[in-house]
């Protein structure tokens, strides 16, 4: 296989840095409480019934009745499987007897709930086992293995333990019986499977994963009426959602012939995920063409300047090309933690910054930034602007919360955020036969299975100067050069040095022991300005440093963040890096002007402007000091 | 009664200029299209089902089988009325036998759809008689039952002719009986006949209908769990409306106690004017003051600048505060109306500019904009901004339509602008017993009940001066002197004059026959700045002459509006009047900048601006050449 590849999640041990200390506030503060939730012990949290579902469906398999119904959303399973990967990928990076035992025990538990057929799932085995697979728009059953096989082969990667990767083989035989063997037709509502599958085979080698991954793929859009037939050949319903609609669940055409981004923005992101790694393990080239259209079609036109995703809360979906209201937005967590991994895919088919610069967007903005800095708190939906009073009151922004919320009983981004987290090291690192890969800058050792080994230091995304130390030597080191950088600086061992650049990427060839590779990118605040396009946008601009997108927040700015207009003619300074705000940060202050004196709603008088500073902090530490205005777009005079 | 009250219908006979132009356009046009519709005959329409309607309730009530089921939406009946109110108004202003015929045939109709204790509902007399007044919430027996009241006092101002008001007095006599007598509770789920009942008790004297008015207003809120009640007590619905939200049909508080315009934006101001009209008649301090707080709440936080009112799709209905979004507004053409009417009942009570100024507003912007130049296509929905490919397109724009359509089987806006265009003489002019008022600048000839008579001149809204001929004198002619004006020259028998001022209105003492009034009005193009509350407006400048709020249409602007940048430095150029332009008009033109070079969504560099001019047509005309891009709300650079 000549493509790259995420590099092991034991290959990346983090050092001190940014990184670092996200990854420890997973490991203490998220995964624990996701456990207790789990068990439905958290203070606050809605009930989640998941381990309960397990026990009450292995009494099922036994014989024996259950001590209640299934209970939570249909999806409730995935719960268990995304706290097995996010503990995973956590015990990878700092190796935890306790939480091992735990995991092991919950596998166990899930264990104990697959049918002898290889079945798994509580929802149809607690009750309607004969409704098993007659509901794939609704049902979920795909996509809750395909969380569990995620859940396997990360933990399989991180403790070298098969017993869940042994379930979900069996689970994925199963499957195949069904849907290969016995030619029952359909493919998931909800895209998982596909890339977890695909996952699987690449972990297990077993091709009845990769021909269930392709088949399902196939299948999606070929029969454009078959969620309609599906529905009319039962007498059930999950939602109620509409069998008509392909747009929402992607099955509005062959998946190679697809060109826009639409419909439910989770489920596009995840099915381009299992598009694009199908097309690097097959190098089936209609379907690369699809997603290199379905790449352009977001990051192009339908994507936040925060790496949002999605711009309606109705279906949580996309909509059209442009529309990117900023108070209304969607743009889920997930949907952000889908982007990185369809880009982490693009990355490994064609290695170019494009990819990189996108999931690292996503990632330092949106997916951060749902997660209160306490690890206590989530977004489920990010705005551009929150307005108290509007901003989760208004019936068109209910969606658009103005403070996090605790754990919901739909857990979908609290636990996508902790696994995106803990396994940043895949993003961030990959290896071909060629090169080894600096996708994003993240502190800490990689050992890479060709053998280079190195260490980064870096205090990005707050320090601009990346040292990589060559621990051990090989072929060649690739990294990253971000398009916002708009200069940079290369150094090899205290002079310096002119990589080749190629595709957004610095290739150092022959690095040897010893070699130490500097980089010092642009590490100036700058003004954005939108697309004359996004009508939301017309008269504002953004600030942006580093990968980081700025917003200003009422309580640095007088309490008022929309009577503000940005001076865009004028410096923006960059404080010192302030250890005790916003659990550590820099700010960035620039001139411009208040406006006031209209007190009606329309007046014929010219608002009067009063020169004033402005600061704005990172868009993903929003939302930590109580409630206030928020704009990320400010008006620019 | 010393409040001022409209005048008679008949008082009113308009002469050259804007206001026949409509007129007769709603007679020529209009009135014969909405006939047709009634009849199931009209090319284009959907099928209606109004007539047959009143057929079979007519044959089930003489004991025969009806041709069919009842048809169409619960407030059919509604168009009928409209329609003979719309028709009543044109009938004052051109006499026409073959139209009063059909009125007449029409009222006939009517009448033998009547049951003989007087109740008036073809929805639940054809069948479900058992479900009559069972359910206020949804059934709209009492709003249709309004709107045959207002069509029954329009017809008789205008006719003279009894016949329909006494169908209707019978049917409030029903009413009275079922809820006052009979102690039926409850209140319309949809305000309407509250203002109706005052009609016609002005009408007719009958003080049931004064005391029902009263008992009505007085109910709603008042149990806050009547419709909870209502809906458990019934085993049918008829949208499935919930019982338990207050705010839909402002029934969350006793009247007396609201504050903020919420809810339905149509059953709001429908209510607020029954409200008024109330308070008008017995003097309730209470409820002007609650009418007061609702008016300001509308106005001055929740208004557009085109009079539209309604934030949102979602209920069509009023959000929160300053939430004003232009893409995605309702703003209903029948929303502005009801706007117009709540003001004209203010005015009665209190002779304001301030209330004058927002009935113009609504009036020559979204009430004239509701409706195609033509008269043959109209919008329900409102936006200040249409993007083709978004507007109507994406989920959260469904509503926003870029384009007129034809009649809709909901066909609550088209007679609402019909009627309210043809009575408009009523809206422009008014009496107390010290004075004769013009609230609206309306050419024609105006005979009051207290023996003045006057005749105005004007070309408004495109031309500025106003003459005031004086046919027969009086005590005091007072003309509203808009708030816009920013200065306003008087002349007398051609002499400069200075009328007392007070609250908006000039007050003209001892005019006598033969006296000569001028007034010279601001004639300048302006920008206007929104307040920096209005989130939505950041960065942005409308641009108005007189009462018309302009709009950039691509069409005038090489095919892109977005990119504008309007220099609200420069200086407006107002054109000649344009009589082949959009059916007579005065372009704005304006200096400003067309920004470029922003191939990406978001860029780092700053826009190229090119200098361009940027040319602005009134907003009642937008949509009339085709599809483009439109906005109120320019970029300013």
């Amino acid at each position: 296989m000549k493509n790259q590849r995420q590099v092991n999640i034991k290959a990346y041990r983090p050092g001190n840095g940014f990184i670092l200390n996200y990854q420890r506030l997973v490991k203490e503060a998220v995964i624990p409480y996701q456990y207790e939730v789990l068990h439905d012990r958290a203070d606050g949290a809605e009930k989640s019934g998941v381990i309960e579902n397990f026990k009450n469906a292995a009494a099922v398999l036994r014989g024996e009745k259950p001590s209640g119904d299934f209970y939570g959303m249909v999806f409730q399973d995935s719960d268990a499987a995304k706290w097995i990967e996010a503990a995973a990928f956590s015990l990878a990076i700092f190796p935890d007897e306790e939480l091992e035992k735990r995991a092991d025990e919950l596998i166990e538990l899930i264990a104990s709930a697959q049918d002898e057929d290889g079945y798994l799932n509580t929802r149809f085995t607690i009750s309607d086992k004969d409704k098993r697979w007659t509901n794939l728009l609704e049902g979920h059953e795909l996509y809750c293995s395909g969380h569990f096989m995620e859940a396997a082969v990360a933990y399989f990667e991180a403790t070298g333990k098969r017993r869940l990767l042994d379930v979900m083989e069996k689970n994925a035989e199963h499957i195949y019986e069904h849907f290969i063997e016995n030619k029952h037709r359909g493919f998931p509502g909800h895209p998982e499977v596909e890339l977890a599958l695909l996952k699987m085979y690449r972990a297990t080698g077993n091709k009845h994963c990769l021909e269930l991954a392709e088949h399902f793929l196939d299948e999606r859009g070929s029969d454009k009426d078959f969620y309609k037939d599906e529905a009319a050949a039962r007498d059930w319903t999950v939602w109620g959602n509409n069998a008509e609609d392909g747009y929402y669940q992607q099955s509005y055409a062959p998946v190679r012939e697809q060109a826009d981004a639409v419909g439910h923005a989770v489920r596009a992101v995840y099915l381009y995920t299992g598009m694009a790694d199908l097309a690097s393990v097959t190098g089936d080239e209609g379907l690369l063409k699809a997603c290199g259209r379905l790449w352009e079609s977001i990051v192009g036109r339908r994507m936040y300047i925060t790496g949002g995703i999605g711009s309606t809360g109705i279906g949580e979906a996309f909509t059209v090309d442009y529309d990117l209201p900023n108070d209304t937005a969607y743009a889920e967590s997930c949907a952000s933690v889908g982007l990185m991994m369809f880009a982490s895919r693009m990355l490994e088919i064609c290695p170019e910054g494009k990819y990189a610069d996108i999931m690292e967007r996503a990632f330092y903005n949106t997916v951060l930034g749902g997660m209160q800095l306490d690890g206590k708190k989530f977004f489920y939906v990010n705005p551009l602007e929150v307005l108290p009073g509007i901003s989760g009151c208004a019936a068109t922004h209910w969606h658009d919360k103005p403070e996090r919320s605790a754990w919901y009983a739909c857990a979908c981004c609290p636990p996508n955020i902790a696994r995106t987290i803990s396994s940043i090291g895949k993003y961030a690192y990959g290896e071909s036969e060629e090169a080894c890969y600096c996708h994003l800058y993240a502190a800490g050792e990689v050992c890479f299975d060709n053998g280079m080994k190195i260490k980064c230091e870096t205090e990005y995304p707050y320090g601009f100067k990346i040292r990589y130390e060559i621990i051990k030597g090989g072929k060649v080191l690739a990294v990253r050069i971000p398009e916002w950088s708009e200069y940079v600086k290369f150094g090899k061992n205290d002079e310096e040095f002119s990589p080749v650049m190629k595709n957004g990427y610095a290739y150092f060839e022959g690095v040897c022991e010893g070699d130490i590779i500097e980089i010092r990118l642009d590490d100036r605040g700058k003004f954005v300005y939108p697309s004359a396009k996004i009508a939301e946008n017309t008269g504002c601009v953004a600030i942006e440093r580093g990968p980081l997108v700025y917003c200003a927040e009422a309580i640095d700015n007088g309490g008022d963040v929309l009577s503000l207009r940005a001076d865009d003619g004028s410096e923006i300074v960059v404080s010192e890096f302030q250890p005790n705000l916003l659990g550590g940060t820099v700010t960035l202050s620039f001139g411009g002007f208040r406006v006031s004196g209209q007190d009606s709603l329309y007046s014929y008088k010219k608002p009067e402007e009063t020169p004033c500073g402005i600061t704005a902090v990172p868009y993903y530490t929003w939302g930590n000091r109580g409630l206030g205005e928020m704009r990320v777009w400010i008006g620019r005079k």
